[in-house]
């Protein structure tokens, strides 16, 4: 058991009942009615109908005046009145793999403002990123945010913003499961 | 099994036998006399004395215009007149990992000039490099390089450099294990 691997396991029980789950581009997932989000090794479980593997890492790109001023304003997951949740994978093309680091940076920040838009959202949307490329996973990124009901709206409006950007030119698979706290 | 993920393998046999084993920071591995490199999954494979496990992942901080001098200039693993090779396995501290990405780029490159001075060694010294800290390991790193016996002065040149730069204040364990292919 390690404190920075997880597993998302989508299934037919679990802490998160699912509202709703959209495929925005490739393949889908099979159809669950909850997911579970735990602790985990890299060992596979086979639980659930569903099993996804990220882990959390250091900050790949998020520059040090960005980290002090996400750092001063956004709140951990968990919190009691964010009983919304989102879980979001997301795979990008070799294209963006294939870019250096500078390349990557420039696209996500300079052209996407994808930290820019984020920050105008918190502490509203709480948020952590899972890493799932290097560990032999279909999706490149697993995205969690949990947020208070009246703040749906905002995280729409936040994903639609990214989703616009150059960025998610290089997007080839997306699921959006949203979630309710059971 | 995966073309990305390699398990080291120090033992009693392989196909790379050890001439000469340093540690020069933190605690040494159990004494081997032969490392074998092999492609692996995520599974713990619990062969050898030791095992030690990394994946090849994309480019964290090279910028465009190296990456585009390094594709002219270096040359692949596996080069018949290659015949020594060294395996480095690295550890950087808390303090490296708690900075944010324009933070440590500036210690590798402004500072250290790490892959200014890696470039200088090219195409003799051919490398490549193997992330093991998000996989829960007890290494960040693992290096492997390979050149020609004639070109082991340089290589230790290389290294002298490395190991003088503000870049390796943060390093808190590294072994360097020496060997000649059998």
């Amino acid at each position: 058991m390690n404190n920075t691997i997880f597993d998302f396991i989508g299934g037919t029980t679990g802490d998160w009942k699912i509202i709703k789950s959209t495929t925005l581009i490739g393949e889908s997932l099979p159809k669950v009615t909850h997911v579970d989000k735990i602790q985990s090794s890299l060992i596979n479980r086979f639980e659930g109908i569903w099993s996804l593997k990220g882990v959390i890492s250091n900050l790949r790109y998020t520059e040090k005046a960005e980290k002090d001023k996400l750092t001063a304003k956004q709140e951990d997951l968990g919190r009691k009145k964010a009983t919304y949740a989102a879980f979001i994978p997301i795979r990008k093309n070799e294209a963006w793999w294939n870019l250096a680091q500078d390349e990557r940076r420039q696209i996500m920040e300079k052209q996407s403002r994808h930290t820019h838009h984020g920050m105008q959202y918190l502490p509203a949307i709480a948020r952590q990123l899972f890493h799932s490329r290097d560990i032999d996973e279909p999706f490149d990124f697993l995205t969690w945010f949990e947020f208070a009901p009246e703040d749906e709206p905002a995280f729409n409006e936040l994903l639609s913003k990214l989703r616009q950007s150059e960025e998610w030119e290089f997007v080839d698979r997306e699921i959006d499961i949203r979630m309710v706290r059971v």
